[in-house]
């Protein structure tokens, strides 16, 4: 794969931040030519597909300033540095909704943008909820919300619903249900 | 919904560049207290979900630099300047595949990373393809694919195709498959 690989010549850090970092490389590629690339680098981000026992899936709506917009996702977060993803889960769930899981199962990770960013994310799916106190960052303020498979759907069609993480879930979830309704 | 906004208080970029430019902001919290947001900003990008006339799937290979790794991928690309995204989805396709579509159909869009980036992408699906010329930007390194179904479920097993909008590509494609099967 040669042919296709990119050859690190200088980076530059151009930015520290709280949550991302800003490096632009220059690069040789694969022609030997040369060109840079601007790469956000990323903790990594947890997200948790959450049923409750009459299948809602259990949402956060949340403001995102990068957007202007209030969006309705999954509840999902950063990754401490050090922190297991399914730690993460675990406590991201806990934080942000109060149910606690008593067993999370790996779905699939993926890098969200990886044009620009390193950032990947690990979707969990929970059954089995107990209720605790939510407990969310002293920076994050969020309504905890329950939806229906119909709900979910309609939260896309009308974008409401408007994050890769979370439309993934509720395809997910779709595919879930039809296969118990089918068993 | 205003015990959710964040209001900018002032706006600070940190970075122009050729793809991305970076600005902090520091913004009032809903409770009144101040926090800072990393925002990155993007063009937006499109992706296209492309299958032959024997049900194989378009993807192009390539590496990211972003990720140090290659990634098996649906043909992608930023918008240009005032591009629609149907004129950047006809023009990806195109350029990366040289395969030309006769009918693209807009399926969904979404927020990549909505915590620290406002990237919409925006995904169409294309059959009845006919083929011309491969004319890929002149930093640009790619592999054409034809990928099946299973070939590609397998490759998100084995993590070769492992970012947002392709794992969503192939659940779309499955659920197309089946939905065709049984008609």
């Amino acid at each position: 794969m040669d042919h296709l690989i990119e050859k690190t010549i200088s980076k530059k850090e151009i930015y520290k931040g709280k949550i991302i970092n800003l490096q632009v490389e220059e690069v040789q590629l694969p022609n030997g030519n040369t060109s840079s690339r601007e790469i956000v680098k990323h903790p990594g981000a947890v997200g948790v597909i959450a049923l409750t026992k009459d299948h809602k899936i259990i949402m956060v709506r949340q403001y995102r300033k990068a957007l202007e917009k209030i969006l309705i996702e999954i509840p999902a977060g950063k990754l401490d540095a050090g922190e297991k993803p399914i730690d993460c889960a675990n406590r991201e769930l806990e934080e942000e909704t109060g149910y606690h899981a008593t067993s999370l199962e790996y779905i699939v990770s993926f890098y969200t943008s990886p044009g620009f960013a390193d950032e990947k994310i690990y979707l969990y799916f929970a059954e089995h909820l107990t209720t605790g106190v939510r407990k969310p960052d002293e920076d994050e303020f969020l309504d905890l919300l329950e939806v229906s498979l119909e709900e979910a759907e309609q939260m896309i069609d009308n974008e409401e619903i408007h994050d890769a993480k979370t439309i993934y879930a509720v395809s997910y979830v779709k595919g879930l249900l039809e296969a118990k309704k089918s068993n």
